[in-house]
């Protein structure tokens, strides 16, 4: 066998563990009873110290340096291999010791969160989470030191591969520039336009499952390769040939659900999409996060909080609840998704102030990984930083710093993927519609099929043959920019 | 670290990797759609292939020969090495080609049997039967030179350890001569006490399934390790600090799904009852498949179809459903749930008669092991059998030698465990008796916890620490028998 294809051997069996180990994870936030804890904590470490140990054997490194000696000339093979390189490079940069320690600094820590949170007690878990970005810096700075960037740079490529600081500057400091205005502008549109109809529940839970369904099935979600189910932070979780979503319901709104689910069948379409001659190869798998966070806004914000869905989708949502009045007009509907609103709240943010939370973060952690910032400044920092980008003061660190699990779980680098998908998503969606005219009107009938046919092709389908980067100029002819976003952000709020 | 701590160690790792794969098994019986299951094949290889890794490392093995030479004092330590090696030796004992050439068959041969066994069509399937008989007679001669036992006791090893052919003689004989008289005795019996009544249904679902639940916790069942969920073939699976049972329910008949729940709770009670400081450790283990099917039966057969627990029982079941009339008393229900029927299928046998259809795979298994038999003689061989046995010819293969997946799935020396468990639920359910009194009065107030505290400490919590005969010998004062199932049978089929 020769070094390349003994190596498509090892990472399918690596990439099998992995699909193992993401059906364990799914198991338990939607299924495990709470007395299964402590068991499935020992599968899962058992699941990473394997698959760790296999992409550690020094067996591994021999195969990947022969390989690279006599590259394979077919562009995906090799595109293959460079993947390789990059899942080895992150796997044996980082002593076994530091993972560990950041491993269970980050449980211990997280823990602590979970109680000082609810009580707005930044004191309390501070300590702890000084600990844990002392580690992460340890791990920044080892593996830039690998990986010829900067230490920062280095935690956003386990996300993001190859995106450097400069690059999310240029967008970001754009966006800082535009939003305050737009804001203010989008706002007075909104007041100028007076108050949406609220529909009004009860809304029962299996007619709003059942509407998820159907609606889920409407963007091409196949329910013979996936499943949609409760969980108490909705997410996309599984396999790319058994894909699975979930939501939570509430009986007085179910709007909120439906969008998120919405949200939840873009991640999973894109799953779905993955190259299939490449399952369980690293090429074969998502890009990074910003990809990923593009295809559910492109579902969620671009398409299904617009007027286009909506005339379709509104007669459909009053159907399910049998309403009726007003509130479920299209307009009005569309109207009730597309509020804004200047909050204190990342997760509960719309689309036009989302991006001055994930800005506020990404500016932080840059800080704080740098050394130019400590964890005893975060609240403060934190504050002047809500005053500069939206221009209100969280009352207690409860709904201000210590919102977010990600810092106390050691997750730093991660905040920028959620903004750059906003920008991908308006990006794609703008060139989709530009290359074909039937994505629009196919929306307008609940027909996904045309948007989902050009995005697996020019998204889903690549994997990570190329950089997002790459995928973004073949497929719109230009790298990650603001243009697309912002115009859609015009045409949406101040029309 | 001594040898063996960090055999220990290595196989704490093989255990959680163990439960991994056992919470995949049960998403592939419950959860998955079925769009998953060329993925979900591929993640359970990979698993087997790990685990089979770690147990073929010639590290491990020396290890076992250092641990062996200076072996531990602790009594505990001592049987988990000993269960250690027994692991080992069943894992190196078989080449890997041969591993993979059987599995690969006895897929393609259950594949075959699925279509085959609706038809009756045995010629279909018996050159592909013939196929997998070869490779595991070429198994059981390979592990029966290296555990220096006979070829089908090197099979019955892998689900009853040290079980010998001369021991379930004794006992399958006995019951041969006993069961046909018995079995005429008993069915005149219930013949001259005339039908009894049956509840007439639908029997509203989802109250089926909060009265099983409501029973499994009478039982013990703690749902905070564990749950009930539905699939085609009820089974228990899970680990023991998460132990999962199914089953089906149907609209006409609540009994058959409850009996079914109730038995799968007996092997769920054993699993949650198994030596919580020896959890994924050798000795931690259920012993074998005899002691774990005593169990099911124990709780279902020895209990739960009797007159006390019907005292108790049948008007629970009748509140749950809103019954009304005599076909709910509790001495009604005790006869319909201690029904006796010459039938051919062995899952839908009752107790009296469910041995006749063991004894006949025993004695089929072993000639076709031996090489007294071959396949082509098996449908002739089967009827024979069930001719002498029951008295009764099954008028097509589809009922008679296509039944049971078992050998299309490449597993002999597994069917007698079935009647061993029923021998022994009845021999620990009369020393469990005689040992407390109040295990008898509690069942009658629906309360297990004297009869779960006594197998708690005298089987579930032995683990693996004995043979099945010392485990019983120690909980009963005497090796697996076939008195005490006599005399259950006798008190309540001649009563």
């Amino acid at each position: 066998m020769n070094p390349y294809t003994e190596l498509e051997t090892r990472f399918r069996r690596i990439g099998a563990l992995e699909e193992a180990e993401g059906i364990l994870h799914w198991d338990m936030s939607v299924i495990m009873p709470k007395g299964g804890a402590e068991s499935r904590a020992e599968q899962l470490a058992a699941m990473k110290l394997t698959i760790h140990g296999l992409l550690t054997d020094p067996s591994l490194a021999s195969l990947l340096d022969a390989a690279e000696d006599s590259p394979p000339s077919d562009g995906w093979q090799a595109a293959n291999l460079r993947e390789m390189r990059r899942r080895w490079r992150h796997a044996n940069a980082v002593e076994g010791d530091l993972v560990e320690a950041l491993s269970k600094a980050s449980s211990r820590c997280e823990m602590i969160w979970r109680e000082a949170r609810p009580k707005g007690n930044f004191a309390a878990v501070s300590e702890s989470l000084a600990e844990v970005l002392d580690l992460v810096r340890q791990k920044a700075q080892t593996k830039a030191s690998i990986l010829g960037v900067a230490p920062y740079e280095a935690l956003l490529d386990q996300f993001e591969p190859e995106t450097r600081i400069a690059d999310i500057d240029h967008l970001f400091d754009d966006l800082a520039e535009f939003l305050p205005d737009f804001l203010d502008n989008a706002l007075a549109h909104q007041t100028a336009a007076g108050d949406p109809l609220l529909p009004q529940g009860p809304f029962d839970l299996e007619a709003q499952r059942s509407l998820a369904a159907k609606l889920m099935e409407h963007v091409g979600f196949d329910f013979d390769h996936g499943r949609l189910d409760i969980s108490l932070h909705p997410f996309c979780g599984g396999v790319p040939d058994d894909v699975r979503i979930t939501t939570r319901y509430e009986e007085d709104d179910f709007a909120q659900s439906l969008m998120g689910v919405l949200h939840e069948t873009g991640h999973a379409m894109y799953e779905r999409g993955l190259p299939a001659d490449w399952r369980l190869q690293p090429v074969g798998q998502a890009r990074g996060m910003a990809l990923h966070e593009s295809q559910s806004l492109l579902v969620e914000m671009q398409v299904c909080r617009g007027i286009e869905f909506l005339t379709f989708a509104a007669p459909v949502m009053q159907a399910a609840f049998g309403g009726t009045g007003a509130a479920w007009s299209p307009e009005n509907m569309q109207r009730l998704q597309a509020r804004v609103e200047r909050g204190f709240i990342r997760v509960d943010a719309d689309e036009v102030t989302y991006p001055a939370h994930v800005i506020l973060r990404y500016r932080l952690e840059r800080a704080l990984i740098a050394g130019d910032m400590e964890i005893v400044d975060l609240p403060s920092a934190w504050n002047d930083g809500m005053k500069e980008l939206l221009g209100i003061v969280p009352e207690s660190d409860r709904v201000g710093c210590l919102q977010d699990i990600h810092w106390f779980d050691g997750a730093f680098g991660y905040f920028p993927t959620y903004t750059m998908g906003a920008l991908a998503a308006a990006q794609i969606f703008q060139a989709a519609c530009a290359a074909d005219g039937s994505i629009k009107a196919g929306i307008s009938d609940g027909d996904f099929a045309p948007l989902m046919s050009w995005l697996r092709v020019n998204i889903h389908g690549k994997g990570s043959f190329g950089t997002t980067d790459e995928i973004l100029i073949e497929a719109t002819g230009a790298p990650l920019g603001t243009k697309a976003f912002k115009s859609h952000l015009k045409a949406r709020y101040l029309n």
